[in-house]
């Protein structure tokens, strides 16, 4: 059986800088997802983090990668053009990504939603109820009506998304609020899942339940099918339709515009 | 009544460097189109070209317009990353936006989608159809069955767009293709339809059905209501139902992340 | 100006028959709703019960109706299914409605979702905070970050429908659960938005809020173009191009199928 | 491996009346159909037409299938309201549903659509090209940029159906018409794909690359989760977070509405 190729990637600074992040995830928020992931013999899974070479987001490692996981918050200026560039292409090429908790402000995930991803927060350690909307989703194998956090951040509506294609989960918290936390998206021949829960200072990714969403999300986000190869220039001789060409032109005979 | 402003853009090249566009739009694609829409006594029209002060996209000009219609070709790359993060960021407060023909890979249009909106293409002066495939659709309004242009540059699937949200118009090729040539979307509070007709070497904006569209496009993507003010920080104290804080934070008192 | 056509139709029975109902509705759900639409000039309100000729919706009363809203709760079995499909066919050829909380198990709304429109429920007079999602949204216009009701009956998800095309609101509720109680879909020409407050018991049609909602809602769903004349047999000698009919057929020169 | 059981129901009515027909299907077009899902050893493909017991839509029959194809053309009045109602039940409850060319008229296809589903239709044995819009859907894997059927009847737009969920092809046709053929929606826990090509008189289901598309759409609607378990009341006891009644009641205990 060919494995499914998964990169956990991290940003990977709370956990060094701060002694109570580092107490919940002392290898880092990837290496317990990691940890997860890799339970599943369908799946191969590494890591990665900002401080690695390319940024741990080279263009090998990413054509080696089948699904990537994507945790950041405090540095996601430091993320550079060319990575996220990188990254957009090999998602509209079919690799699927999961956008987890702040990485909703991530360069990569603006870029691909087009809008400003911003939304609603409060960080009191509020109970949050994760509702499963979509009992027959593929990500919500497994899971009953609900996931309950006893300590969670708030993430509140409106969160400035595109409709997502497909919602999953919607969240409720204590304080008061609701948010679209679990929210699908198609862009070119890739999968998108964006998953809200996860603040760095709760130990929410050694949630079996947390866990076993990231297993589903990779397994639904998975490549699907091949990528268009376009743009495409058609030459009139070569239209399907027997065509012949009337009137002035723009392009030359291989399409390219003339100025 | 209070008017509608709306800003015509054009690139303003090929009709100022070849003769058979400048026979076609001896003012310019932006003029022909601000004409047909200035007849209706409900819009407010003006026009703005990328040679203007600030590519004709400056602070002041996208805040007293409420519709921008766009049409490049030849120029994508000279648009200025400022410029499209101005245009994107008023979209997301509410600017309607009809992006025009060759628009679909302007730089605009591709950060608001997200992908590649890549297509196939030919230009032959074949015949195209456009159908009405949502005759209940406020763009749709005074239009038959299909609109026939006699010629057109065919632009062909796949087109590299996210799914669109609604469907109005599907072209049919002579030459054997089809094309999801008017489609809509939202991004944040604003409204974005994309309508392919319109090769500068061809008359298609003196067409008066093409016209119409116009309209009805520049009146559905009309600003609907208000943006979202956000991100929003919600400090504890002010949580709509009372909760105490718990746990460690990794923010202080106005939500700033402590790195 | 041309007057929107509205007509509010209500099942009428609880307030007949309870007490606690009439208190609040002393002259029927309808006419509180229609009272408060009718405020607007641009609309001409008219009401409909169950108990009318034809169910209250009889032929001509629908042809005369441009949006219609429909309330319901104990006599859902008691429409004729008759009166479904005279619903069902004006919604599709463009009239707009705007189904109201238990109104969610009607057979009409069943009928163009073709779902089974359940959900979760519990009637303690808890606190609901409806949330704006789509500040954007026509519907939207006017309401703040949420409405806040401090009696209301919960509806909770799973929500058995369609992935709504549009979310404008979301709900939350004081026991816990979270609710898709403000979406939009279009079905053929027609708009339809769901709106899931308004519990009989509890005043919630006379908040001002709900009523600003209504009233956008009756805007936004208000007939947009025309409907499609299909089904519709196209002779070969009809074709748009010129085609020669080969092989054996099914089918007479009228379309009919031959059996 | 558990094998997924597919059933493949057709009317089966041409191909015993017809000698056009019967030519190119002898044993019926379901066998033909269910020969070329039975050569992939993941599935357990048996058939059922309307001659049989219950139609061959009973409740036992259905309950041991995962995934449904349907072809109707002549009889769609004749399938008993029950059967459709079963049917109804199962996809909502998960099985999947693959509604084939003619079957667009069908009483179930309408029942879970809502609309019309009322289309343009011409039979001249005219060429078809079914367009690969969307190559990374797993429905396309391994179909390349177009499928090209040298003679089938025209299906043209508009189409009366809900904006598909997700669009796999869509169709030009030689005389001059578009058609969203290959469309996908969710309703409750079942996937529906409708493909349109498939007229009796062509032998367009003894097309290998057909044939394909069939055994991903059987792949793709494959039953993916648990169905929702509602109605529910929750009685306030019950509730998640604790609160007391407050205010009258128009439900007993149990839920049950008190008129």
């Amino acid at each position: 059986m060919k494995l499914l190729r998964v990169t956990v990637w991290n940003e990977f600074i709370h956990e060094r800088q701060n002694d109570d992040v580092r107490k919940v995830y002392p290898n880092g928020i990837h290496q317990t997802i990691a940890d997860a992931l890799g339970r599943h013999p369908e799946l191969a899974v590494k890591t990665a983090t900002l401080q690695e070479t390319d940024q741990g987001l080279g263009q090998s490692g990413l054509d080696s990668t089948d699904v990537l996981l994507y945790w950041g918050h405090a540095a996601h200026d430091e993320v550079s053009e060319e990575a996220v560039l990188r990254l957009q292409k090999r998602v509209l090429d079919g690799m699927g990504l999961i956008v987890l908790h702040s990485g909703h402000y991530s360069k990569i995930f603006k870029r691909l939603m087009g809008t400003t991803c911003a939304l609603r927060y409060r960080e009191a350690g509020e109970r949050e109820r994760i509702w499963n909307v979509n009992p027959g989703h593929p990500i919500a194998e497994g899971i009953g009506e609900y996931i309950e956090l006893e300590q969670s951040e708030m993430y509140g509506e409106p969160f400035g998304i595109p409709h997502p294609e497909e919602q999953v989960f919607i969240s409720w918290f204590q304080g008061g609020e609701v948010f679209r936390g679990g929210s699908c998206w198609t862009r070119g021949s890739g999968r998108i899942f964006y998953f809200s829960p996860g603040h760095e200072i709760y130990p929410i990714y050694h949630n079996p339940q947390i866990q076993r969403v990231l297993f589903n999300a990779v397994c639904w986000v998975r490549p699907q099918g091949r990528r268009a190869e376009v743009p495409l220039h058609v030459p009139v001789e070569n239209a399907l339709e027997k065509i012949s060409a009337q009137g002035a032109v723009m392009h030359d005979r291989e399409g390219r515009l003339t100025r």
